[in-house]
Order: structure tokens, then sequence, then C-alpha cells
């Protein structure tokens, strides 16, 4: 099958070669030439256009759009409408907010295109293992696509499924995140505490190997975090500064707007920001607080 | 080899029986008259006393407590120590505090045995896929008792090692479970919201099994939700209400003695106080104060 | 001075009253014909319809806008502004969202009147003690309007201000609210734990009384829970259900969007969404899981 | 009435003045030599050692010790045992931990002494407005103590009350430092959010001082943050870096040993723990994993 791919980052371009080696054609287009070519010289085909991918690909034409969430994705948009023919169908592979999505579903389709949206996690990972994929969208382009989805999937049956209408695919994969969030932070906050317990002087490369295999928190995430530790045990040169990527704080939200409460995925956002806080001033408020009512010593910066 | 094992429970049995397969002897002792039957029925060895089991290990004895935490392991210990001889090991594998497991220590190697802590994981897919055990201990015993260890393990070399002196073993675990309280609850917060968003109508267990392959939040904890979502899908007859073990709490009090801060673990706790307060007195005690200044409503039960 | 003033609930009628004793005269409208039949009684006027409440101010008008936030507010902005002169002022007195009032503004602006928003907390008490005002707008009409404020607030020197341009007075009273949300429930969980430290019998209110003099803690809030207490010290009717205005979820929710990180606000906020939550999902998503890797007995409902 | 006083610190050496300005007689004894002297000569009497202060009160004794919780409470008792008569009584005045007080009432029983327990709240602000004053232990000692109480607390009635038998005073003195633990966190936090509104150029110490009159968070703590703010409106000099006293911590284990949950509390001890972690290892453990799984790039240190 043939697929049109926008953005050749990291993840767009390991998609094209696992779909490559899977007897997929991909035409690929990215503002950076270096992608292009190196596409090309990988057996697909690298393109200097969006005119030129679309005018690349056979009709009823599909188009995965891999490029940041936000603007990027409307200006994508934007640029293909005018190539494209009724039936053709857009995907949004990236980690758009679903409302962002649901919008565009419907200006899209009122044009007379498809447009499918797709949570795909895996990372570097995913070229070797395959993505999972959350997809939302109108049951006829995502049925047209399954080869796609299934070659992109850990396997044809695995890690992959429609979850919903428009916008389902990056609800559910915001969610995912929200998860990745709270699973990362509840490590990282055992490990701190087995590091901090200097008197046991506990390794905590060999812990996190150990708890590969049998325990209950076996998982992927530890799998790498072994595999990270074993290059750097110390942590040396990691800053603890912490971004996040937005997917987190809307899952954060959309738990309030939904009146339920999640805590612990909130408390990991909140986690994030606060590493990023210098010379924090919700501390220094409590300091001269305290200065105020016991004359306590103010630690002088 | 041969060890002996006081309780078998759902763990302690298990664990018998992995070590029968491997070509171990086990005698085991519990207060359950079935228990014992059965595991002669099994091929090892069922006795009815604490006496008969000391008598039925040659020197230098293993003996493995598989009891509920706390004053059950001290009167097990009183018990064994009249029994045993200079060299014999006792081998707490319960979840038991570190810190009474640091002072067993010494007053067991006082009288001139071995005590050695081991925390394990796996629950009741132990004896099928192996258990996770962290050991804590002088060198010796636990040397001597690597041919346990390693039947009990995933495998010979994997999911298994001795992590520090007496009491590592048992704090490790320990961490472990406030791990498995913070993964448990992003996971069950990441599908509440998930099921609160009507107009999406997903099906969490489908999502579940597609975040199984190739997704970052891929996990042990995933594969059983996804198993037992498989049964009951819309939690039927599930109460909510969580009872926690003692872990859980113990990593949140050592964090603090520790001034290590662990928000998500200690959420993870404190959510599952709140599942259990009926009638919670700190929200009527907010209403109270609503009432108060503003006049608002109270809602009468 | 005169001030017209829409929507006679509990805040805007206490508002005129307070007023008219300070010597103002007050035109007010509701579409309960009580209130304003109320609000002649009580010797200011009270009229039927928008339309006779802007002919019965003289020019420039203030008109204060005592309404529901949201839908509410535009409505009568929409219904002013045909009705108004260049150089009228409204005053959005209420709970408005900032990003709505600074929308507002600029609308309300272009049509050559004036807008001011003003935070305004003090509850039932207000008529008594003074309002507090946190006042956002342009200079000039927020200074004509200064012997309004000083009438309402509890001093003509204290407890009001000109905190900012547009939208700062509801952002203000937002932060304001946050605040309120984590003291409450800071209170409330202290007087928690006491109840349930059965041994020691404690009485919450001869302890809330102590506090209210000497002590750190003491606070208006812990005037009225003292008072409320007074009156039913054992919480009867009370319900474990806590709703929330809005204030509190968009304090939260501009956190995030400022990166800052605010957990004990966040957490107040996510404790009232837990009081709603009935037949916990996140709970049962627990028990399941814990049934599954456990074989814990499942509390059955 | 004759108190000694053990102990002439910032609240010991405030509470001698106070209760002599209510003409009491106060014998007090400190190390520091400079304090009994400035004792004596404010008109008290200053005493070298815990010999000459017993000797200086007439039977039955009241001895007031008000130093450093934990060891010293202990050695100041032992001292004094052997110096005093049946029918002595000592209070402890300090933040004694509940269930080390009701451990050393029973043991000064034993002895045939009182022991009496005083949770002391006021800071440096209670020679002028009092002390608040909880107060646990055994009725008669605590009746013929009443006089000291009414001339320490704010009012002969108001701000002390005799809370429960022997540990409740300073069990009811915990949870009320928790509790301002949460309040402080409160404040701290909405100001923080303020200052972060760039835009609004939000004046923080005007916005104190408009709260401090008919706002819903009226408080002593805003009153005091008002004050400080006016000396130093930036928090110049001062630390993002928060100690905690003991008070919070036992607050946070107090609640989990009760099955309370108590997260507004408990995330206010946990942010002063954050606050004094450098190089945060959580933070890096998240750093190490995101680079794992998404090849994100790691900030280097």
């Amino acid at each position: 099958m043939e697929l049109g791919i926008i953005g050749l980052g990291k993840m767009g371009f390991n998609m094209a070669e696992r779909l490559r080696l899977a007897g997929h054609k991909v035409v690929g287009f990215d503002f950076n030439k270096d992608a292009t070519a190196k596409l090309t010289a990988t057996g697909n085909l690298g393109v200097n256009s969006v005119e030129e991918l679309v005018k690349n690909l056979s009709t009823p034409r599909a188009i995965w759009i891999m490029v940041p969430a936000g603007d990027p994705v409307d200006e994508t948009i934007a640029q293909l409408e005018p190539l494209m023919e009724k039936g053709d169908t857009i995907i949004d592979g990236g980690n758009s907010n679903y409302k962002n999505t649901q919008r565009r579903h419907d200006e899209v389709k009122a044009k007379g295109f498809n447009f499918v949206d797709c949570g795909t996690s895996g990372g570097v990972w995913g070229l070797k293992e395959g993505y999972s994929l959350m997809i939302g969208g109108d049951k006829e382009p995502v049925e047209r696509l399954t080869p796609i989805f299934q070659a992109l999937a850990p396997s044809a049956t695995e890690g992959w499924g429609h979850v919903g209408p428009s916008g389902a695919g990056h609800f559910v994969k915001m969610v995912h995140n929200g998860i990745e969030y709270g699973m990362m932070q509840a490590f990282a906050e055992g490990f701190s505490i087995m590091q901090a317990k200097e008197p046991l002087n506990l390794d905590l490369t060999q812990i996190a190997h150990i708890w590969q295999k049998g325990s209950v928190v076996r998982s992927w995430l530890l799998d790498l975090t072994a595999g990270a530790l074993d290059k750097n045990p110390t942590l040396d040169g990691l800053e603890a500064w912490v971004p996040d990527s937005g997917e987190g704080r809307w899952t954060v939200t959309e738990a309030i707007d939904l009146n339920i409460s999640a805590p612990v995925i909130t408390e990991s956002l909140i986690r994030r920001l606060r590493s990023r806080e210098e010379n924090n001033f919700t501390d220094r408020m409590i300091s001269i607080m305290r200065g105020a009512f016991g004359g306590h010593d103010v630690k002088k910066s």
C-alpha cells in the first residue's frame, strides 16, 4: 500500500522504514533535505515539496502527518487541502490535543476528505518493536488503512485498534501519557528512597534488573531504566529538570473537566513543573511567613 | 537441597511446589492440616509441628518462614530457637518491616543462628513464572542457599539477588510495593478518566489490550488488568474499597524519615485510606464551613 | 452616589442595603419580583426591567452586575448596551473567569462604555462587616466609583483596592478562592485527625474556640467554624459531598498554564471532585488489579 | 502564684515576662547566664542551677519546662525528680511528641509527681497578645495551675483550655501545626501564582493588605504576611529552603496510623522536604527514563 508521510523526524522516519520493511511504499517529505535524501537512500521516496508528495501518490491517497502538535498540523492541512481529491485521507499521527482533532476532522470532512487520528506510542524503539496505535475516526478510512496500521503495530493483531470516533485516538493517547507520567514518578520516587538509605548501600542498577523478572512492577519502563542505569548508574550529568510535552497537562485538565479525581497523574505533572521553578517563590513565601510569626531564622541565600 | 517451610498459605504452598519441581525437598508445616496433607500428597512432606519439621531436616538447616508479618514471625522464631543448632538459618520470606528484621537478625545471630530476609514478589503467579527475590543478610548463609533462590526465581540468573546486609531485602521489597501502589493508582486514574468521557464510548478492555504491545505503559500489571477486564469489563460487584497491607505506609513514613519527597507513592496510599473512610469527616467539615461563610446550601444526607 | 444593581440575590441585595446605609441611592432589578419589592420596601428602588433601571439612573451611569458567572453576564451586557450612553460603566461584581472579563472589557469599551471587574468576597457577612473588593479595569471609571467601593468595603481605606488592568480583579479573586479551598481543606483534615483519635475523646468545638485567640491558625474561617460547631458539634445531617464553584478549578488550570506548581490548592480541588464520585471507579480498578496479581480477596459490594 | 521555668529562650523568657506583668512570680533557669541575668533584671528571679530553682519555689511546686523536644526534656525531668516533693508538678510547654508525653506522664506519676502537657502557640507575639494553650493531663494539677494559664493566655477565658488526658495537649498542638503547614502552603501557592501572572503586574503587598479585611482568607497569618511584605516585597535574600520542626511530620504519620486521609497537610510537608533536596534525585531518574524511551534530549547540568 502507498502512504505519504509529512515529517521525517525521529518518529516519522522510523515509521517509514518499518513500513518499507513490511512491503509498503512510502513517499516522504520534510523541510530537512538530509532526511528526504536519507529516505530515498533507504529505498523509500523522499520528495522536496508537499505538491510533489501528493503527485506521487495514487488515489485515494493516505497522507500521514507526523509534525509537532499545534499550528504545524493546521498549516500542513491547509497546504494539503488544495492538492487533494475527494476520498483522500489525512492521518494525524502526532500528539495533537483531541479537541483540535475533532475540529480538524469536521473542517476537513466538510471539504470531502477523511481525517483520522492516530495516537502513536513507542518512541525510538518503535522501528524494531512496533508502535502502539490508538486510532480514532470514521470507519471507512480506518478500515481502508488497516494494512498500514498492521505493519506499524507490533503485530497484525496486537498493539493497535480503532478505539472510537474522531478524537478518540488522541484522547486515549493523551491518557496513556498521563499514566506514563505517573508510572515514571512512582519508579523515580522509589529509586530515590533507596539511594537515600545510605547504611544499606543499595545498588540501584542491580535492583532494577532483579525487578525485571517475576516482580509486580516489571514493565517496559523498568527494562529501559535498568538499561539506562547500566550505562549511567549514578545519574551523572543529568539535570533535575523535567519538561512536559502537553499531554500530561491535558490529561490533568481533562480530568478536572470530567469531575474525575486523578491525584497521582496530577501530582506527577506538578512535580515536573516544580523541577523547572528556580529559586522557588512558594518556598520563599513560606520562609517569610515563618520569619514573621516565629522569629525563625530565615536562611539567607 | 532441603528446605523447611513454615506457613503453607497461598504463597508458601506454591513455593514448596516450585522447589519440588526443581528437584528440592521441602518439609512444610502449617496449622491448617489440609495444607500439610496436600503438601504430602503433592510429593513434599507435610508435618504437624515445628518440632517435627526441624527433626526432618538435616543440618545445617534452612527454614523459610512464610507467615503474616508482625507477632507471628517473632512467635515462630521463638518456637524454632530451642530446636535449632548452630549454623542453622531462618529465612523470613514475608512482608516484614525491615526494622523488625534487623532486630531479629541481631537477636538470632547472638544465639549462633543465621537470619536472612527475603522480599518475595510474584503473588499467585509465582509458581508458574517464578518469584522476584530481594535478599538481605550475611554473605555465608545467602551463598549457601543459592540453589533455593535460583529455583524460586524466574531463572537461575534472573529475578533475584543479594541486595545488602540484614534488612536490605525487606527494605527493597517495601519500596517495590510502594512503587506498585503508585503504578496501580496511575493506571486506575487513567482508566477512570477514559470511562468518564462518555461521548467517546471507549472500550477499556480493548484499550488495555492495545497498550500491552508497543506502548510505553506496557507492563505485567497492565497484562493482568487486561485479563481481569476480559472477565469483568464493567467492574461489576467490585467495591470502591481498597485495603493496604503495611508496606505502602512503611514506604511513606520511611521517605519522610529520609527527608525524601515522594508525593505519588504517598498520594497512592492516601487514596487507599480515603477509599475506606465512610461518611467522610473531612468533607463534612468543609460542608459546615461553606455553610458558615457563604450561606451555601448544605446538602443534607 | 447612584448605583444600579442587576441581580438581587443573597449578595446583590445585601450590597444594596450596605450602600443605602452609607447614604447612596440604589436602583435594583431582579427577575424575582419579591426581591425588587423588598428592595423598595427597604428604602432603595426596585424596578421591573433593565430599561427601567437604566432610565432611573443619571449619567454617567454605573451599573453593577451581580448575576451567576457565564452566559448570564453576557446576556445582561447585551441587554444593557443598547440602553447605555457613552461614559456609562458596567461593573461585574460576580465570580467571572478573568479571561471572559478581559474579552468583555474590550468589547464593551469598543462601544464607548467602561467595564470594571470587581472580585467580591465576604459572603453573607458582607452586609455587616463589609466586602473585600479586588478591582480591575481602567483608572478613570475606577476612580469615579471610589465612593461606592469605600461604602461596600469594610472601611474607606481598608479591604479594597484597584489591583490592576481589566481582569486583574477577577484574577485576584480567583486566586483568593483557591487559597480559601486550601485553608478549608487544611482545617478539615486537622479536625478529622482529632476526631479519629478516640482515646483522647477530644472536643472539637472546644478546640476550635481555643484556637481563635493567640494561635497561629486564628482566622475568620476558624471563627466561623467554631460558631458552626457550636450549633452542630457532631456534623449531623451534613453530607460528605462538596461542590466547587469554578474559581478553584480555574486557579488550578491557571497555575498549570503559568508553570507554577501548586499542589495544595490542586489537591483541595481534587478532594472536592472525589467527594462527589460515587462508587469510585478508580478504587474499583485498583480492586480488580489486586485481585488479578495477588489473588487478594475482592470485597464485593 | 509561683512558677519555675526551665529554658529561657525566645518563648520561655517572654512567658516569664507575661506572667510577671500579670502579678505572678517566676524563678527561671537557663544554661545561658545572660538570659538568667536579664530575667532578674526584669523583675523576676534568674538562678544558676536546677537545684536553686527548686529551692526557690514553695510547695506544691509548678515547674514549666520550655526546652527543645526530645532528649532535653527527659534530661530535665531526670534532674528535677530527685529534688521534687510529692504533689509537685512538671509542665512540658514545648513541642514534644505526645507519645513521649504519655510515657513521661506515667513515669513521673509513678514517682508521686504530676505531669501536665501544654501545647503552646503564639511565637514571638505571645508576650503581647497572649499564648494559645492546649493543655493535657490530670484534672487536679491543671485546675491548680489555672491562674498561670489565664495569665499566659490572651485572656482569662479565651485561648486556652484543658483538652483531655495526658498527651492531649501536645496532640492538639501537633495537629494545630499540621493545619498551619497547610495554610502557609495554600497562601504561598496563591501568591506564587499571582507573581507569575506577569501581564497583570500584581502588587502582592497591596493584595495581602486588601485581603486582611472582609475577605474569606483573612487571618493572623495573612496579617503577618502583609507586614512582612511591607518590609520585603520582593522576598529579597530569602532562600527557597524550608525546614520542618517535627510536628508536621508527626501529624502526617499520625493521620496514616489513624487511617485518615490528609492529603493537604501531607503535601505541605512533602513540599518542605522537596525544598531541601538539592540536585533532586527523583527528577534525574525521570530524566534518565525519558532519555531511554524517547531519545528525549537530556538536559546536561
